[in-house]
């Protein structure tokens, strides 16, 4: 079966779950009503749904053809993004002055998720072109952003991030392209880059890169590293592509999944240097990049939000539809459809659970960006910029954590039939499996939660964000709906606990902050587990709230009380890791002689 | 880096944790002495490391090759298979009077372990040959077993397990394949099998398929199920192998993984009836296929620890090669090996614990197996065997989940190198999906232990295996060492939601079974948690006692903390989900419409 983007749910999400009525009520989007949100993401959905979604196999099957340092997409892929690129999607939240038609992050992040599930492959290449938009829109000289700004929100052209090299992974720092300046304003750079996504293909008549290197005279280390806009083809004088520059791509790999998306080894500067111009001031490359990191962590949590969405769609449509034994609750004869096997239904629930709670964390941190960009005054946009940051770790980490654990499920509803390739629930764990590496490891997310992103506003940040999950929390219990069952007490409990593991992770980081590292994972996954289960619980409140029965009050209820006994639960066991278990890791050595 | 057998490690764990020299002592096994184990092992592991582990990629990269009804096996297979078949690995554990070394169990399960490890396509085609002769050798007749036993046993011919129709999975009872009898003690099988690994292939000379089918008069469901013996090739007066049978492979399927074991569909009787021999009684079939299935289950099991160990080896092997980033308490300059980074740490303490964890509870269940068989009293006899049946449940799921989680993380470890299928490490996590799903997917596993395990002997023996693990506790406590940290206490505490857990399912059994369906995958989990993780302090006990340093207690006593303070640390929340948590699962219609 193939994908349907889930509209109705998604826009539920962002309005309620994500906080984005209140951002309309706020008055933060003057030129957006309701219905147009709607008919935005009913549009997209149609797109995702009609156009892109049946190139998800293909794809796969397909891969894309190295040959001669060109990379050729799979049939009907160029055809696909044109149209897409055409219809205006790839500039939906850039600046209106670049062309684009600057709607809310959060809108985009809703469509961003239906690309991905279309096709995870497909969405990649845009996603990245966004992120590098956002960078050069932030830090870009003005000619550099005439030039090319109009051309990349078009999607006339693609924009790639061009960081790791074979010794610079996670530690970008270790870099050692190099940036020579010409005298004449630009740079010729020498070097070779490995795992850049979407370096070279057919789709564009250009591609830009914003690579990473090192000055001769740059400091060592992170603080010595530029960025660089580097295009495939220089421009002419008339902003047209001219001549090649000197970057190549020498080869791709040969992937676990994603296989419609290239992953290129790429060569700068083999010949006589590739030109490339600076953007933002120099040695100051590491800010720039992460203008571009922040909005692709977020765009990476929505792939795992897509995948699991998708393999949820399909294994709940196999499991209405295949019959094996007979339920023991089964009112009719013969065999049952084996949703009605109450280990199924627990495996869809757990499916569903999970990705609702990882979408709904998603789309809070875009809402909180937008907040960020659009309060009128500079201590709020500072404290929503905060929210942001504090969110974007647990968003890109739980999202592709679960983006694997569901799609597995799928695979696990379809039994035997679920390993056959041809039944497409394998391509999901397959393509899936990356997002919880790239755009920096999950396990770098949760250092970045425990280390950075905690101590802002001196744990303010933090703070103020537990107390909105106690407000929750209350507005459960106060409910006092038996259709909720244990939600509130189950709630109550995980927040509890992610407050003092998150007491403990702030009273150790400066004077054991190897503990905190030892920690932090285990933190980053119960601070999902208890603001995903409050996110559920919130949206079930809302539905209630909206007295109609439009709303799936009774299924916002079910599963928020599902995720509450079987997931949240699980908090209680993860704080006692945390504050418990760290000197069990770090002086575990014994264990791995 | 390739596979190398851990042989001191696996033969600690038989002889320790899981009660091999208990079982020497207990004088079961006069004619072994400690240093014939050793050297068993030994030899297999020199032999899975240096002929089975190089097959493994090159397996997975060239598949199988089907053409007209026949399979060609990768490159080498054939020769290394008959190389291993001619060193006696195959007859193991089977009986003498059929040219097997009569052998433990749990000897054979420690060396499936190491052939799996090595490749588990390669080891899969002789775990199954392995079941068939049980199956043969307890219920054939006598002509029977003296015309195929003793080229079973040499691994001559191999044996398969023919069960899966389109319509009939989980659901055995629901096949369609017929069986008539001829008049002359033969039978006529006509009908279509899915699913069938090794049903085609050019290993061995002949191919003895072991197929359930149904007898013309036979009653609807599993009692009207009997097991035939159907060769491909009939045997000629001398016992060679003459006439071809009517049965052939229709196809092979394309899976995530194991790629070099060929999945076949049988077609049985499209021209006048394939030829097959009465396996036990009529209409008793199931009882056969359970010998087969209980052996194979295990063998399963082995086969999620099997790839644990070897995604963890190269894990580690690579974290300790690769440099990235300086760790915060690195001594050295530049770089440390990732090994040095807590998270990392982290993950393969979580590989190693789950992986000992899980090999553990495989052993102690073989090694309940053989007491099953040796032990001198038959209420003895009943009390072991109702204790592997209790462990091959855990045994078979919670060793394919951790099989498919360590493989997972084994990728993460890699980072970006994990999804590059070059690495190897991506194999892993396809080869491991599938071992959750066969032999009775793991929701079955669950549903098996909480319905017809725990009521063994009126819960007798569930709480006689509690009562074991609370001796577990006691010894941690008393040894009262503070390397052991929490561990005392958090097994106690996964020990009691364990008996707590148990105890309400034992409750609910009679009058709310619907509940105990939705509790028994969670219940699974717990006990695997609180076994595995008092397995793993049994052994740091024991190394404890030997007093030398050989044992490596350091290092297990190391391991049994990681694992009590990360892994049997969730068991309260488990218990909860258990005791609570059935509601929001059969209940939940809503959130799944």
């Amino acid at each position: 079966m193939t994908y349907r983007a889930p509209v109705a749910d998604i826009a539920f999400a962002l309005k309620h779950g994500a906080g984005f009525m209140q951002a309309l009520a706020d008055g933060l989007h003057p030129e957006l009503g309701e219905s147009d949100v709607d008919a935005v993401l009913e549009e997209a959905g149609r797109f995702a749904t009609d156009v892109i979604a049946p190139l998800n196999r293909l794809g796969d099957q397909h891969g894309t053809l190295f040959k001669n340092g060109t990379v050729t997409m799979p049939p009907g892929w160029r055809e696909a993004y044109r149209a897409w690129a055409e219809a205006g999607w790839n500039g939906l939240a850039a600046p209106a002055e670049w062309g684009g038609q600057g709607l809310p992050h959060a809108i985009n992040a809703a469509c961003n998720e239906m690309w991905n599930s279309a096709a995870m492959a497909f969405g990649l290449g845009p996603m990245l072109t966004m992120s590098a938009i956002e960078a050069l829109a932030e830090h870009g000289s003005e000619p550099l952003k005439a030039a090319y700004l109009p051309k990349l929100v078009s999607g006339e052209w693609m924009g790639t991030m061009v960081l790791t090299e074979p010794q610079a992974g996670s530690d970008v720092g270790a870099l050692r392209t190099k940036a020579e300046p010409t005298g004449d304003g630009s740079y010729r750079l020498t070097g070779q880059k490995s795992f850049i996504t979407y370096g070279e293909h057919d789709l564009t008549d250009n591609i830009i890169h914003f690579v990473l290197a090192r000055l001769p005279d740059a400091p060592p280390g992170n603080r010595g590293i530029s960025l660089f806009l580097v295009p495939k083809f220089l421009l002419n004088a008339d902003g047209t592509p001219g001549a090649r520059n000197d970057v190549r791509a020498a080869s791709i790999e040969h992937k676990l999944g994603i296989h419609a998306s290239p992953t290129c080894t790429m060569l700068f500067g083999d010949r006589d240097g590739a030109v490339g111009y600076l953007v933002g001031e120099e040695n100051r490359g590491l800010a720039c990049m992460f203008t571009m990191m922040n909005q692709a962590r977020l765009g990476v949590g929505l792939q795992g939000v897509a995948i699991a969405e998708r393999a949820t769609q399909q294994a709940l449509a196999y499991a209405r539809e295949r019959r094996q034994g007979r339920a023991a609750a089964a009112r009719e004869e013969g065999p049952s459809p084996i949703i009605a096997h109450p280990d199924v239904r627990r495996m869809l629930l757990t499916m569903r659970g999970l990705t609702v709670a990882a979408r709904s964390i998603c789309f809070a941190t875009a809402v909180a960006i937008d907040r960020s960009e659009l309060l009128p005054d500079e201590a709020s946009r500072k404290v929503a910029h905060e929210r942001a940051s504090l969110l974007t770790p647990v968003a890109k980490a739980f999202s592709t954590d679960i983006g694997i654990e569901v799609a597995s499920l799928g695979i696990q509803v379809h039994g035997g039939m679920g390993f056959i390739e041809e039944t497409g629930a394998a391509q999901h764990l397959r393509d899936a499996r990356i997002a919880a590496i790239y755009e920096g490891t999950n396990g770098i997310q949760a250092i970045d939660l425990a280390t950075r992103k905690l101590p802002q506003s001196s744990g303010a940040t933090v703070h103020a964000y537990l107390g909105e999950l106690r407000d929750t929390v209350s507005g459960v219990i106060t409910a006092n709906d038996p259709a909720f069952g244990a939600t509130g007490a189950r709630l109550a409990e995980a927040v509890e606990s992610l407050e003092r593991a998150t007491h403990w992770m702030l009273g150790e980081l400066d004077s054991r902050p190897q503990s905190v590292l030892a920690s932090a994972t285990p933190y980053l996954r119960l601070f999902a587990h208890a603001a995903g289960g409050c996110m559920l619980a919130d949206a079930a409140l809302a539905a209630m709230r909206t007295g109609d029965g439009t709303a799936d009050a009774d299924g916002r209820i079910a599963l928020a009380r599902f995720f509450a006994n079987h997931i949240a639960v699980l908090a209680s066991g993860l704080e006692r890791t945390v504050v418990e278990g760290a000197a069990s890791v770090t002086e575990g050595d014994a264990a791995l002689a």
